[in-house]
Parts: C-alpha cells; sequence; structure tokens
C-alpha cells in the first residue's frame, strides 16, 4: 500500500546543511525561518495567527537511508529507531513545534526551526497543549544523556540535493 | 514532486467509525489500543518502552477530501483549515500523543487513541518535552471554544472503507 502526498510549500531556513543545524526545535536559539505556503492553500490560513506555535510536518528530503539501531546526536549509545527522533526513518516524517510570529499572505514567520533550508511541508497544525502535552511524563535514555550533546553532525543526511 | 510513503503498521482502536470517538488523543478518556507493528521493524523499538508517550504519526485513510475552511468539532463558526486539527488536510497526516503502557513484540500497548481501528501507521516518535512542549503559549479561537464541544461527529470522514 503506497500512500502518496505533494508538498504543500517550502521550509526556508539559515542552514544549508546538516553540520552545526539544531537539534530539534526547541534548541536552536530561536533561529528565524519562514515557511512559504503554495498559493493554493493560503485560504486554510486563516485564524493561524491567534496561535503562538505551529507544528511543522515536513518531508525529511536529505534523510539517509534508516537503520533500526542508531546512535542519536543526544547520546553516544545505540539505540531502537522508534526510541529516537533521528531524521532517517522508514517514512522520514519531522514533526518542529516553532513559534509563529506574523503571517504575511503566503509566508509564515516562525523561530525555532531545525529544518533545513529547502525542506518539503507537508503540514501545518496549530500547537495545542490539551492534545500535544500529556501529563507524567518518562523519557527514557534521554533523561541521562540530554545535557550532553547539543549540534547535530552529519550522521543522518546526505548534503547533496537527491531526495 | 510526489512523496511515497509505506505504512509501517497499523493501529487498533475501539473506534469502528468516527461517530462519537473523542476529539484528539487527550480528549478519549484514556480509550485502550494497540499498535501493531510490521515485523521487520521490531528491532527499532528497542528502548523506547523508557518513554511514557509516544507520538503515532499516522495516515488518516478515511479523511474526505479538503476544504480550505471548516467548521471543526470544537467550534461552531468556520476557521482557515491551518488552523484547525481537522483531519480532512491536503495531506491527512494525522499526530497523535498517546501514553505508552507497554511494549509485547511487535505490540505497543497505548492509552488515549483518537484513531479509527485500521488506520495505517507511518511512525512512532518518543514524545519529549524538550521538542514538543512550547512555552509562552497562545490558542487563537480555540481559547474561548476548547470548552464547547467534547466528540466529533462524521462531518470530516467517511464510514467506509476507501483510502
Amino acid at each position: 500500500m503506497a500512500i502518496v502526498y505533494q508538498p504543500i510549500g517550502t521550509v526556508h531556513t539559515p542552514y544549508q546543511s546538516p553540520d552545526g543545524m539544531p537539534v530539534q526545535a526547541s534548541r536552536s536559539d530561536n533561529a528565524p525561518g519562514t515557511v512559504v505556503l503554495d498559493e493554493a492553500y493560503v485560504e486554510g490560513l486563516a485564524d493561524l495567527e491567534g496561535f503562538s506555535h505551529v507544528i511543522l510536518v515536513c518531508h525529511l528530503h536529505l534523510a539517509r537511508p534508516y537503520r533500526l539501531r542508531v546512535t542519536p546526536y543526544l547520546d553516544d549509545v545505540p539505540h531502537g529507531l522508534f526510541a529516537t527522533r533521528a531524521p532517517a526513518r522508514p517514512n522520514p516524517i519531522g514533526i518542529s513545534v516553532v513559534a509563529l510570529e506574523r503571517i504575511d499572505g503566503a509566508t509564515l514567520h516562525v523561530r525555532g526551526v531545525d529544518l533545513i533550508d529547502g525542506t518539503p511541508l507537508l503540514d501545518i497544525k496549530p500547537w495545542v497543549g490539551e492534545f500535544d502535552e500529556p501529563e507524567q511524563v518518562r523519557l527514557g535514555w534521554l533523561e541521562a544523556a540530554r545535557e550532553r550533546k547539543r549540534e547535530s553532525d552529519d550522521r543522518f543526511c546526505t548534503t547533496g540535493d537527491e531526495p
């Protein structure tokens, strides 16, 4: 069963390659970015500006082929792929929570992006704590490792243009 | 540019149709569900059990064709589609944060599902507050509307089996 999606826009960021790119949005020192939606979808942005944060659902087009055991950016020992946020996944879908500063026509101005410039956008959703914020959270291996490492390297991404 | 994904498993829930299904995971009264991963990917589940919550990224296979202005479950007036969590979207990708109770082989036992039985799974990610939980949140139209309506109806989904 093949599921076929089409990009609805493109994410523009200061990061031309994964070297030195922040690991996940919250770590990115509020890096600015823009999300340019295809004109056909602009009507769907109505009322979005009232939300402080949006979830960008993206196709991680530069992700390398996945492996089921990976050493993530945030640790030095391997973990199961689905226990990590590594971009190289069977379906390389990225979820980034970013701050929405303003919307000009088809362009969203955001802060806190952790995506490579040119990343295809699949969806935009408002971030809603009631849906997206659980209670009584445990973080497994990450609790010990979370402070160790802050920047990504190129272990999961190519720097070329292939999909 | 077509982006092609393959399901990596299936979500099983008590909901055979959208009628009466909870709106988003947090509203679902801790409904139990199982996520059955294809055997080929089981190694990737290592270390996931240490996390209390996971993000299920799914293909909302029963979503109707999208409209750019919709009246969501949680309000009685139309909003821009991207300012809602309506399932009918240009790329009908669902994001559900659920509680992970335990893992038996290829099966994740979860709580708080808001998906229809048989929903194709695209990805599993650990929920990590550092990445997924912003600060100083504003919720736009939803702040006034959030308490109004609790259950979904069939306005976005078909009840048939078509993709």
